[in-house]
């Protein structure tokens, strides 16, 4: 969105020589550098050292970031952990600017030489994503001219060739903006693309085409600009001010973790029961033991009992349900793995779903949380359970 | 573990030159080029041509593979599904070995040419995994000479610079076997690795290592070649044959999530309750209003309270409790973000650890849960809970 092209990324082991080739080739075909890890506390951490070698720069030693460092073990009563190895973070290459880390130890740091810009991040995910956010992406966006705008709607239903199939032609013939489909676990998206010289004129490249895609695909989109299906659902919970509760045998707590993900969730979600033996469905969610012994635990029975059970038990408005084989073993009753049941619960009755999610666990137990969001958005948007 | 050393990995977006650039680097510096992506049914799929032009190859139609897909939409019912962009697929470079895709339409496939072997694999996760599994590692095993055997330590209640430093005069010195300390979230792993001619002779490098390493360590290992905290704590539980109950507020369904993500979860783990609200910790976990009243939802006494609970609720030998501030905001009686309390109840009584997990939400609620099982595993190996 800062107007710069991505094109490679390269990664490479803790090796010095290997590193210094991966930065000589990088150096030949790109104007940005961005390096992720090396600045770390332990021996292998070795990036810093090889980028300064790679463009002529000695390394030398920042007080203010040793001091920095020293705070923050200080603060976290760690004095008696800190290490000389932690002190060898504030050796940076001469002549930078530095990139104050307040999510970690490592500061990162920046230098241009050689007509390269270099950008060097911390490694771990909680440090390198907000250094990203807060700190290249500023030092950055002063390089850049013109914005790339884009737009992602979320699909739900159907797969990404036939997506695809369905834009081909609008896609071959394109300029600007563009299309670009992408397949996630059972679900995908298409991200809608502008490149102009002012955030004005991107929005107003997008906005038709973002129509045009609503008007044919229609309830198949469930969200635009949403990071997640949970995300799109919470939205809805909170604008129709309503709670919801979740009953998980198969997904096990999955989706109740998807949902808490994101703050604020409490504003939406109750809580749930994770029913994943036969003895907690009756005793805490009141299964009738006839369901369970006629119909077996993954039956559209057992799941309508749940979800109505999980509802009374919690006071909430919707509750979902989920029961299901997620393998890799067959249940008692013989039914194939990738069987699932997921019920929906509200003040106007109980729908149930029953789908084939195939046989890989993971997968299966992610699309019957696709598949519990689905049917509470198709709730709350008044439109058909099923297409 | 097949004897072969990965150096280098390289990730391009869907551009034929650039794809064709990166395959081009590749080559001069590797004996085996593996891609994955690139082989499904879309425009942007192209890596299959691009790879079949770098090495001078043709591309032909592949009946067997066409009949595969063919069949593969067939049995899902799916056939008004099947566009000819699905029958693309079954282009393939000639003289190439087909790897067949057991798990989703896209055949992989492999061939030698000037001195490099190529091996091509889809690109989602849950096709690329089994397909590497059980394609490409058959086919390189035959390539490889020796063998490369690791064993990894897992480490909760220590950082990755401390525990290199207690390490760096032996890693200095140490050829064969190596150890290389990785950081993980909230948790390290030290990898001990050892090259042999034969498993025997590794397994016999290793085994002394790893002996030394669990006396220095001791209680601070809290598994060894497992791939995480919860298989570590499924495994001691199957092996007691005790259950499992959780109760968690602040993880919101992570800790269950987590165990059954393992398949044979239900082997050790019962349920649990998620008491995302303070209604559901009073009414389901039967927490006594009073203790909300005077302590807050965040408090000892509830974390006590919510495990018994759920202990009694679901008649388990063995329950889990967290209740915490996950972020970004405090909670109403202005605990700090991080704050977290994470309960243990059994049969010989209960305990609860007070911790402060730091500011990042994610991060808090995966240490929570880490916390939790540390419990677990301390109470059944019979050790301190706390160090």
């Amino acid at each position: 969105s800062i107007g710069l092209n991505v094109y490679y990324h390269t990664v490479v082991g803790d090796n010095p020589q290997r590193v210094r080739d991966a930065v000589d080739i990088a150096k030949k075909r790109a104007d940005i550098i961005i390096t992720t890890g090396g600045l770390g506390p332990t021996c292998d951490d070795l990036t810093k050292v090889v980028l300064a070698e790679a463009f002529g720069k000695k390394m030398v030693f920042h007080q203010e970031s040793a001091d920095r460092i020293t705070e923050y073990f200080t603060k976290r009563n760690l004095l008696h952990m800190m290490t000389d190895n932690n002190l060898q973070q504030a050796m940076l290459p001469e002549d930078c600017t530095l990139l104050v880390n307040d999510w970690g130890t490592a500061p990162g740091c920046a230098f241009f030489a050689e007509d390269t810009h270099v950008i060097m991040l911390p490694g771990p995910p909680s440090e390198c994503k907000p250094m990203f956010y807060h700190r290249a992406v500023p030092y950055l966006a002063q390089l850049s001219e013109g914005i790339i705008l884009s737009t992602t709607l979320k699909f739900f239903g159907i797969g990404e060739s036939k997506l695809e199939d369905s834009l081909r032609e609008r896609m071959n013939t394109m300029q600007n903006p563009t299309l670009a489909p992408y397949a996630k676990t059972g679900e995908c998206e298409l991200r809608v693309t502008a490149k102009a010289a002012t955030r004005e004129e991107a929005e107003a490249l997008l906005a038709p085409e973002v129509e045009k895609l609503q008007e044919q695909f229609g309830n198949l989109i469930y969200g635009v600009d949403v990071t997640c299906f949970e995300e799109a659902v919470l939205k809805l919970l909170v604008e129709h001010g309503v709670t919801l509760a979740t009953a998980e045998s198969c997904t096990g707590g999955l989706i109740g973790k998807r949902i808490t993900d994101l703050s604020g969730s409490s504003k939406g979600y109750l809580g749930g029961v994770i029913a994943y033996s036969n003895e907690v469905k009756e005793k805490v969610l009141g299964v009738d033991s006839a369901i369970l012994e006629e119909f077996g635990a993954v039956s559209e029975q057992t799941a309508i009992a749940m979800a109505e059970g999980v509802r009374k038990l919690l006071g909430a408005d919707i509750a979902i349900a989920t029961t299901g084989v997620a393998g890799p073993d067959l249940d008692d009753r013989g039914n194939e793995v990738g069987t699932v049941y997921i019920a929906i619960a509200t003040a106007e009755g109980t729908h149930v779903r029953h789908k084939d999610l195939g046989n890989h666990r993971d997968r299966v137990r992610i699309l019957a949380g696709h598949h519990g969001f689905d049917l509470v958005r198709r709730y709350l948007n008044k439109i058909p359970y099923d297409n």
